[in-house]
């Protein structure tokens, strides 16, 4: 019996001419975020219906960014695949196969979109044989460009100018203490999830040493691993771009979904950063569908070589190290 | 005896005077502060003497910014007193008096400097009769400048364009779970602080209504708030200055210092915003000298009035709700 091909072959050629496709969407999506933006705050506010509240329209602006993403890829690559987080909650999403399938987040960080916080992007990935291969992150509030392509690097397009990724040379990251560390409150704020994140966070930046307080006590925080700092920014596609660009040091999310981070795991795998998933799984850098699905996630810059570690190598040892000092829970 | 005007008179005009020089010197502080990000970064490291580290070009950076800073302050106004976060270490800072005082902050958000992190400014604010009355705040790395001049508004100038404060008509605020909070670890990690600020977050962002989670426990967020979420730059300047946009509704900061917040206070309240010390103090919008000098703080942003009730009345209720729910520990 005749079977159509079901896996069309993607040549690095073909890889980037999608780029050139999923870039200008992204910024035609991006067009239609400020849109939204102007009528969810008001500038134009006599273009908005008065009985329409912030979260209407934040809820009409996510699923029109992805009809528009939907429709343009359609129309351009028919035989691809695709997953949406506003089609997904609709229960049309497709499990994921071999073939090319986009990913797309159309609004990623909508609490900031409705609060005017300018961390707002859209994220396209593509996944093909079940492993993400090209990503595109839109910030159209500060003009970030993010863009990964599977053995092609990935790049910064702001203000005129394009950037390879990582922006500077990998230092070394000798241990999570020197770590300046992304982590998430997410949306779910039941006691059981809330608290462990709580916990974690806490470790992450506590002193383990008894401090002499002015009460006199010698309080400690167990296990604390005193990190550099923590940072919260609400975008899970920034947060994975940012550490890509070397200005974070690695990211914690659990929660999220695949295309959150789909595009935003090759920006920074190509920028030489680690991504991997709970701390069960294996930490060699291949987002497997295990991964790529499972709602937990860890993504760490590039790390310089020294003398006596390889980059990569740091790489494992400090996501090992990070996963003895947090609390997993099973996101709902 | 003679005695010189210990007072000399600032008008309107004079303060317009002031923020045009404040605000060049802000941009030729902000190249300095790209020049050390390069050097920090590797970018030019040829340039960089191998036996220095980030820290100390930290360091070395925060200096000359300062240096830079004050000796064209004592230039162009001999007269003007001076406090910024170096001198002060180094134990030269003059009391507070009615006199003009410039209170510079050279860079704020050293941790983010040191990593790259793209949230890094120079904070330049003025203090007349004791009151914050002019700030310039200034991040080079996203070309965001923002201005405020007690009296005479505040802008963020940013791609060569120029918008007033806050960006958007100010909306309602019906309470805390509705708020966008900013929060920050800082830098004292000892546990008692740490602790308290850990716990203060886990009740803005944890759900009060017990969850029948997995297990089947009824666990809830003692005093949990549920806010729409929580977010962390590492900026003190920056948050304020995002406060006065609209795009954060409140900051809470504890241990941070004048030079941190001074410039942020006049463009935060210069955009209708409510900037207030510990929970001790009077909320009524005078930022007098045992708010700057408190080292606890509170910023929310302008609110718009409903039929109910007054935006200024909302903020204070805010304020008082938000001051219920965290814990609050003198800083070291």
């Amino acid at each position: 019996m005749y079977q159509p091909d079901p896996n069309p072959v993607l040549t690095p050629s073909d890889l980037r001419d999608i780029l050139y496709f999923t870039t200008n969407l992204a910024r035609r999506a991006g067009d239609l975020i400020l849109e939204g933006s102007k009528a969810i705050h008001g500038i134009s506010a006599k273009d908005v219906g008065e009985k329409k509240n912030s979260v209407d329209l934040v809820t009409e602006y996510d699923v029109k960014v992805e009809e528009l993403v939907k429709e343009e890829i359609g129309r351009m690559y028919p035989e691809f695949k695709f997953i949406g987080e506003e089609s997904y909650s609709a229960g049309s999403q497709h499990p994921l196969t071999d073939e090319p399938t986009f990913c797309v987040d159309p609004i990623d960080g909508t609490t900031n979109f409705v609060h005017g916080f300018p961390f707002v992007c859209i994220s396209i990935g593509l996944i093909y044989y079940k492993r993400p291969v090209l990503g595109v992150v839109f910030n159209p509030f500060l003009d970030q460009l993010y863009t990964g392509v599977k053995g092609q690097g990935s790049y910064l397009h702001t203000r005129g100018a394009q950037y390879k990724l990582p922006l500077a040379p990998p230092r070394p990251l000798p241990s999570l203490s020197q770590a300046l560390i992304a982590v998430e409150w997410g949306s779910d704020r039941s006691a059981p999830q809330i608290t462990a994140k709580s916990d974690s966070f806490l470790r992450l930046a506590g002193d383990p040493n008894p401090s002499a307080s002015r009460g006199g006590d010698k309080a400690k925080v167990e296990g604390g691993k005193m990190a550099h700092s923590l940072r919260s920014m609400g975008s899970a596609a920034l947060n994975f771009s940012m550490v890509a660009q070397g200005g974070l040091d690695l990211y914690w999310e659990i929660g999220c979904w695949p295309w959150d981070i789909c595009a935003g795991t090759v920006i920074a795998q190509e920028a030489g950063g680690l991504v991997t998933g709970s701390s069960k799984c294996s930490h060699n850098g291949d987002v497997t569908e295990e991964i790529l699905t499972g709602r937990k996630y860890v993504v760490i810059r590039a790390i310089g070589d020294t003398e006596e570690e390889k980059g990569r190598d740091a790489q494992k040892r400090i996501i090992r190290e990070f996963y003895e000092s947090v609390e997993e829970v099973d996101p709902n």
